[in-house]
């Protein structure tokens, strides 16, 4: 099940399923700044809580909560956001499936989708999608860069997932831009510059959530975004509607108020 | 705020916004197969619900809602699924906000959400959306067939929402898939046959969601999937994980048994 983008996201469908669970496994590695702990959880269902490592899941294969199903008892994974949107568990759900269990899924709100839902776009008119990610020994993946490009012939409008270190530590919506920006100054082929129209968003669903639009450069240069986790949308063709919504999120203070 | 996909998927967020607002009302019109109803929503709030239908919010602009804002009033204003993700209310925030005050969105479960989660294909490998449309006066719209062409062409999935009519009737996979195919027989490039690899989802959330997957001619055969809401997504190419994913919802019951 999805818990959501913070504590305040679970859903009742979620509560219940977990009271009810006989075994309970929360995995937060997938969403390394989250707001949850096993604790929080723990607290809020009044039972104990396994946590599952990375290791546990992908290494491990998820034996030890295949064998909890294999022992007649009701399991419940409890992940941040949505199971199966940006947060890949398909492999255990196959594997439980394929060993006779029955596998019931609650959904949860996503970042992925709380990002086009506070963007004010058009949810259709999303093209594909692509996680901006740092160099690796010196090396800049175009990847980012060629679905943006892509998308934007089509008039379609491109979602960036920003990538997190092994540390935890998020990249930032400045980051995310500079990095866009040094492929363009590579490839020229005016896919992305300083007067590209970007969306920032940071801290969806928490208390001190923001976002903020604009020019890539005085994006880049705004100061008002508190801290990840981050994402970045780069609109295509805006419907006049679109327009509206991403002005109400202007750097410019004149835009916001117009 | 977005009550999400039926009354189990409020989220605490929700209820709270719900509890503490001096006036809360609530929209379904856009959502017209839901389980919600004012009733549904008064009992599990203790406290009264104005309903607002297409004409107040549509016609007359929501002012019934900016006005209650303009008293001073705290105002919850209620949606199935999400507010902004294929219900869009933006017209309402954006005067809301330029009326100087302030909105909070809190994110809901959309059945575009659930059903990229449900389906098992990776999230980033979607495309354009569109809504696959009744004939109006015999004349059958070909614009979805174009959105699935052009993403075909890219490998890309398709999630195709389906038309409801006026009075709540929703379209149905199997007609879904037979219009697909009726433009088609018109058209003749290949983008939708017969052999097609399709997924079709029904009542997403519901306790008896169902998701089945196969060749379109055999998928609209099927008999088994509950009534609409309905929704439809022809994916692209497959990743081998996608095509586990899909192949445990097959029509055909030793595909899923292998």
């Amino acid at each position: 099940m999805g818990l959501g983008l913070t504590p305040r996201y679970i859903t009742l469908a979620a509560l219940e399923a977990l009271r009810t669970s006989d075994t309970v496994f929360l995995e937060t590695y997938t969403v390394p700044l989250s707001d949850w702990s096993p604790e929080k959880l723990e607290k809020l269902i009044g039972k104990p809580v396994v946590m599952l490592t990375r290791r546990d899941l992908e290494d491990l294969g998820g034996r030890a909560l295949l064998e909890e199903l294999d022992r007649g008892r009701t399991v419940a994974l409890a992940v941040i956001g949505d199971p199966f949107i940006a947060t890949t568990h398909l492999s255990l759900k196959l594997e439980a499936i394929k060993n006779g269990h029955r596998v019931e899924t609650i959904y949860g709100v996503s970042a992925h989708c709380a990002a086009v839902s506070a963007s004010g776009l058009f949810p259709y008119k999303f093209g594909k999608s692509a996680t901006i990610v740092y160099p690796r020994d010196g090396i800049v993946s175009e990847y980012p860069y060629d679905v943006l490009k892509e998308n934007k012939e089509r008039g379609l409008h491109t979602l960036f997932y920003l990538d997190v270190l092994e540390d935890g530590r998020g990249m930032t919506v400045a980051e995310a831009i500079e990095i866009l920006l040094g492929v363009e100054e590579r490839r020229r082929e005016g896919v992305f510059t300083g007067d590209t129209l970007v969306v920032g968003l940071a801290r969806l669903g928490c208390s001190d959530e923001a976002i903020v639009s604009g020019r890539a450069s005085a994006v880049k240069r705004w100061s008002g975004l508190p801290g990840p986790p981050h994402m970045l949308i780069v609109p295509g063709n805006l419907h006049f509607m679109e327009q509206e919504s991403v002005r109400v999120y202007s750097v410019d203070a004149e835009k916001r108020r117009s």
